[in-house]
């Protein structure tokens, strides 16, 4: 849609327009108002270099695109039916549940490995830990490779898929060997296209599942869906979208949570949501109400920091990470909640 | 706590600091930190005029209180104790659900008649009905004093307490001598200081209760809670906290949905939290979603538009309010949450 | 605009809609683009209940209206050659700078008319004072009727034009007795609309000017403009647009300076735009550059807090308010940077 | 400082508290208010793990940090009197403007080389060119390796510096290959810890300088200057920091402009601070009125989008850049406007 700066556009300008687009196939449509006239473009209206030089001209103000841009995560693309399996879950039919510690130490293996049969325990169906940190000063501890095989190790012992997060190619090399099930993105990478297309194309024909958080600058919605169009235009499309909070960040919280968009993702993206509420809201007290605020905004699943002792933890868990304890509770209140919205049978039960 | 502009006060700077806190009885205490020293203010540490000649000083950089500012709404106050009862309901003893029109066509009685009867009918315990409507244009229909009668006719029909929102002292003069039962103050006015000092005087020593909306500018807590600090100074101490959206908006949603602040105003206020996801989202087909997000949170109630045809509502009915057979489903649903979150014995049930 | 659910309507849908317009007076449009049809509705096509009744059908998504909604603010409204006089000074020739204190204290008159001398010795054009104060908290001093009396006899000794704030009906009727020149509407009252209204109706023909702030939670526009429309609405064209700053608050600013939306404002509306640097940083050191950087965005004018000895003030002037000597410097800077964009032959002299 | 969740520690928690700051050689200080006390740490207060242990006691609330965390970026460092110096400027003599396309077309080198020639002409300091460009969508054309010997041909040319953004190690790479003077972090990026490291380490002990852009969702202050501790930590401290914009986006422009955080971090850090007007609105309207805002706000240099015939653009060019003539008008009134505030004999002779 063509907006012209005056109320329209004058003969001269519209002929002008009309043999631009009629070079890349289009049509222009004048749509009259009462007070001003503006423009449709009929065709392939994206067509960047038509859009420049239409942008380009003095008398035209703005030009808005009206289909959508996917052509992979689209909900209206043919992936929509394709299904994303976990180990043994298949997304979608009940609540995916990954929890563990937020950064392993690679000096204490045991707690991590105890923090893993306990979240098993307590319901997880997958095992998160952080073999490398992001951090925000460069002097903080930011992780080790060595910490990988304490993850694998996590694997083997509780036969759950594993999670962690990649921050490079490095990394990527790493985890590819391990052959790590779930790859997450955190948000400082969401818009590092390079990353992404790589992650896309590294794990291409493979079963590994790519979890991208939301960047704390994205929109909530076209923006973080493009960015999922990356891995996938790159070969990959296992990929799950994580809201885990967004700035401005509010007074109370270490985030402004966001499982709200949820539903707005939805109705655009036929890709699994899995909220993120420990970085959402950043202290363990708020995390079981922000998970179940997740389920009932239809969220396939929920990633949690938990820890058998949190101020042992060496990342974000003494305050963020709550106890397998409490996490089996969680676990329990979420797919009660789950039934009584989405399960018919459940819903009559009630 | 006094945070100097340099590492530390100067022998001198430190002696004219004393005798300022000195004059308003307090005393000052150094805390010397390895590279840099601040000092607390032991006593009325936030006695306006001491505050702004320390602020005044050239070396200060600044001054951060520390205790609650709140007399009468805070958690630790003598009120906490108080009881907000609303006909026969008791706050905080199951889900308080306000439902109705949002505004009155005073031109189609019969619309919000029938609208009153089909909400108590699915469960609601008061009626919102607007008699009044703040619109952005002053062009645009802003409602009309005669359809007040129509919701006192609502009220004696359905035996249920009645709710609209008053801008201005005329408007309050003749909420009052209808003896409404909820008064709302809305978000544009949440800020009107005088509004709501009027407010808490008017309705001194009666069961008038004030839902306070929180103003789209306001953070989540401190503000929020000085402005129903004003109504309770007024007279008023039955007020009730109204999360309802805030900017900025977000792509998808009529506002930034902010039901997620309702456990940080329960760290702080004794005050109940009836959210109104109506507002908060803009669009019916998101409305249930919230309403069970904020039950989720810990809210005490919500208020709902609903409208037995929503196409032919004058307001913002016609894309936001929902059918009452969705709102019996939507009260269903949140009592069960409310339960499963709240309540041992169903909890044990489930 | 109507935007329907599905790709396009169906013929029968698309006969219904059909029917509503033109009951209306209005015909529509279709725009058929290769993967979604969009119609247009030709006429009056923000006739409320018409577009009410279009959202109203369930296989409509949204509806965009196309034209200007301001009647007398619009830039190409008939007022656009209203120039607005304060006193001596027409507004657009020169900056218009309006200093003095944040709050008159009645206890201490002097203090606020030796100010007055000096910001008009610096170079102001009119003198700011408040008589009332709108405070977080309503336990502080919130100013005093009696303070109107120093207002207007600083105006009798420096012989310039008096601006103070009101927030209620009683305060307006107080300072329209004394015959201000210009009546502010703070922040937190810029969205109530009883109080526009009433201003406008209470100043129509007479010089009074209302200086207009941004409310936090305000658009940089539209919303902004909509709400000097109800004061033009009511009777008085002279209104003049405060930016004030606005949230998210940032980080080292008290809120988040805003003077960049001059020029967007002044693409839409012919009303002056006068910023407000002091409430929009919050610390009286960033002061003058904020106010430099309005003029280079095109502002008309400033409203800058001053005081002779502000350690000394009762208001916000502690850490906000600048000295008269820095408040001249400031105003030599800003005359400079005006020619320096403004004037034809002030450039040439650079 | 230690901030208790009650109002104060019991005698057991203290014990405990003061058993893990002395194992870190630290010391408690209690401050005594009238309703709690809060506790200081006296020592090396960020050792993480010390943190840790403190923040996973069941009663405390909060442990704020009072010390700043820059080593190399922090205004007192020892680096605070580095100068940077690119080609024959020295930053903080004069206005540096870097001036010059979005993004080269590799099939039309000419556009490229006669706008750098046109920059240099109207005053430019330095030529930017896009080698490689971030887009939304994977679909969009992103630059390629091939247009970096255009660059290069564009600096033999004209004798001017050259710019361009880098990506990832590989772009890295051929930009050092090419001694690109200036590399460019864009706001994607600037949260890329992995890239940031790496940047540094590579141009350790070069004159190569850095452009670190603000990421879209970092505050201000502190997460920005300790991203570019990364690069200087890695061993390169001629580190810029480029403030571009962020969000909210805001009605009307394409970003919230953010050249009023320039005073911020010159509060706190030693490093230059370069404002990109292009991308803070996006519109060549409104880069003039922005560029002088920069200057008021006391930015050392700009990074300008210019463009012979911005409609023939493959970037962003058609609605972002300005053209020469314009930019030679902005130049000499940045310069005039850097006269009139920051050189004393210039303000005199005003």
């Amino acid at each position: 849609m063509i907006i012209p700066k005056e109320s329209e556009l004058t003969p001269v300008q519209l002929r002008e327009v009309e043999d631009i687009v009629q070079q890349y196939g289009c049509k222009l449509q004048a749509i009259v108002g009462f007070h001003r006239t503006i423009y449709a473009v009929l065709g392939e209206e994206r067509e960047q270099v038509m859009v420049n030089r239409i942008l380009g001209l003095s008398y035209i103000d703005r030009f808005d695109a009206v289909d959508s841009p996917y052509k992979l995560m689209d909900i209206h693309s043919e992936l929509a039916s394709h299904q994303i399996r976990i180990g043994k879950h298949i997304m979608g039919e009940s609540p995916f549940i990954i929890a563990g510690q937020c950064t392993i130490d690679p000096a204490n293996p045991n707690y991590f490995l105890e923090t893993a049969h306990a979240v098993k325990e307590a319901g997880a169906k997958a095992i998160r830990g952080g073999v490398w940190k992001p951090r925000t000063m460069p002097y903080s501890f930011q992780g080790d490779d060595s910490s990988m095989k304490i993850l694998v190790e996590a694997r083997a012992q509780t036969g759950l898929p594993i999670d962690t997060e990649v921050m490079d190619e490095h990394q990527l090399m790493v985890a590819m060997e391990a052959q790590v099930d779930i790859l997450q993105i955190g948000t400082r990478n969401a818009l590092n296209y390079s990353l992404l297309r790589k992650v896309g194309e590294l794990t291409a024909n493979t079963n590994t599942v790519v979890l991208l958080k939301r960047s704390m600058s994205m929109g909530p919605v076209s923006e973080f869906i493009a960015a999922a169009e990356y891995i996938a235009a790159g070969g990959n499309p296992n990929v799950m979208l994580c809201p885990r909070g967004t700035v401005p960040k509010m007074e109370g919280y270490r985030n402004h949570p966001d499982e709200s968009i949820t539903p707005l993702l939805k109705e655009k993206t036929w890709a699994p949501v899995v909220v993120d509420p420990s970085h959402s809201v950043g202290r363990a007290k708020y995390v079981a109400a922000t998970s179940l605020a997740a389920m009932a905004y239809g969220a396939d699943g929920l990633i949690i920091e938990s820890h058998i002792e949190a101020q042992k933890g060496i990342g974000d868990d003494p305050k963020q990470a709550i106890h397998p304890r409490e996490l089996a509770a969680l676990i329990q209140k979420a797919e009660a909640l789950w039934a009584l919205t989405r399960n018919k049978e459940a819903k009559l039960a009630l």
